[in-house]
């Protein structure tokens, strides 16, 4: 039977390729069919906004979220990567915001209104439920005097709120590239002749959803949680006398929630 | 302190008052700015696209998703449960294919294309996904000559593929209400006036939003899980001796996945 770190390093290597392939084709899309880059409130800028929100919000961050789970890191200080999982957060968050200004700036320079669209207003909500939980994330879990309390209670909310965010990206994401298709290629007569440009993009959409599903599946295993110091006696305590959680049949403490 | 249980219950009727909401809010879009609804080819034929698959594959298969995790069960037989939770997830699964045969019906009535957009790629991704889920869980779970290894086996691979179907799922309404309201509304103007319709419809996509994320939360939380015979005693012997699973720390068994 493979073992369970074997299988972790096998669904991880597999994130690390889908993450790059992600970025490889939305960068390839915008060059090929798009006529690529610049930063002057231009079509061109706008093309920097799928690659910065694929890159940003879905690569980066979905790679910050399992950093935890790789069994290298268990036996290193967790006060190290904390920071290495803030910067890498940090990056993401920088990243979707350029990602933001771009189309903001194309918007401004062809007076098109911003945030009409459900692809803008679920995208919005991620970029700002992120800041805030970046920020409530710096000064519960980084500030030296932050409450023992609060991080507990804390721990399962950043959590939640972290895979949350990760699903509405991924969401923001696929609708937005349908969204560019249908408008890019102008009518429902050009995207529904199967363009190579709407087959690519298409691939890229199921790239990401294949990227999501394996960040996902690691972060749904228990078995690939990073053991928390005294976890195993506070489990069997919990086991053997649950007073507080007497209505409930389960086992796990808190911090198990996610 | 709230008890976990009342705590259950408050997510478990936001749940309900939610999926309502879906439902009430995607039929009243189609019948006040679609036309409403007829099974002839046309465009009313379409609008029975949107409101069969929220309710069914969004509405119908998170409220039977989350079955389970209803206290109030937990001191009844577990294979009457199997059988309302497989009775629900056959309900979704019907009005979804009925969904699909909505507009397929109206693309060939109009001689457009199926399967052209990124949105109808990820929307039959999810349906085969979920008719596979759904027939594996017959013969896994509900026929009597299943191995218990089988079962075991399958647990983790069910529970998994079941919220990977819920997250497709709702990423395939999101792009489908944007897909709607670019293609319906003409043109990238209309929509970006904000119009009455696009407002009510984006505001649908919110509920959705809001309805999975209430769903997501109460399947994470290990405490609302409905509790195995001799669950206790495996998790403490796993605990007290785990050679199976010696190269990972954590406590626990294969059944608490997810």
């Amino acid at each position: 039977m493979i073992s369970s770190t074997v299988l972790f390093y096998g669904n991880y290597v597999l994130c690390l390729c889908l993450g790059l392939l992600c970025v490889v084709f939305v960068s390839y899309w915008n060059i090929e069919w798009r006529g690529g880059f610049a930063w002057d409130a231009s079509f061109l800028q706008f093309n920097w906004h799928p690659v910065l929100m694929v890159t940003g919000l879905v690569v980066l961050y979905g790679n910050a979220a399992i950093l935890y789970r790789i069994p290298f890191t268990w036996s290193q200080r967790k006060q190290h990567w904390k920071l290495v999982h803030a910067a890498l957060l940090l990056s993401s968050l920088i990243l979707s915001i350029l990602g933001l200004c771009a189309v903001f700036d194309f918007h401004t320079g062809y007076h098109i209104p911003n945030l009409y669209s459900l692809h803008s207003w679920v995208g919005i909500f991620t970029v700002v439920l992120f800041t805030a939980q970046w920020l409530l994330g710096l000064v519960g879990f980084l500030s030296p005097c932050s409450p023992l309390g609060f991080r507990k209670l804390l721990k399962p909310v950043h959590a939640w709120m972290g895979m949350a965010i990760f699903i509405l990206s991924l969401a923001s994401c696929l609708s937005g590239i349908n969204e560019k298709l249908l408008l890019a290629l102008n009518s429902t007569a050009a995207y529904s002749s199967h363009p190579a440009e709407a087959l690519f993009a298409n691939f890229l959409g199921v790239l990401i959803v294949a990227f999501g599903l394996v960040v996902l599946g690691i972060l749904s295993n228990q078995r690939w949680k990073r053991p928390e110091p005294g976890e195993e006696s506070s489990r069997v305590s919990i086991l053997l006398s649950d007073e507080e959680h007497s209505d409930v049949p389960s086992c796990v403490s808190e911090h198990q929630l996610w």
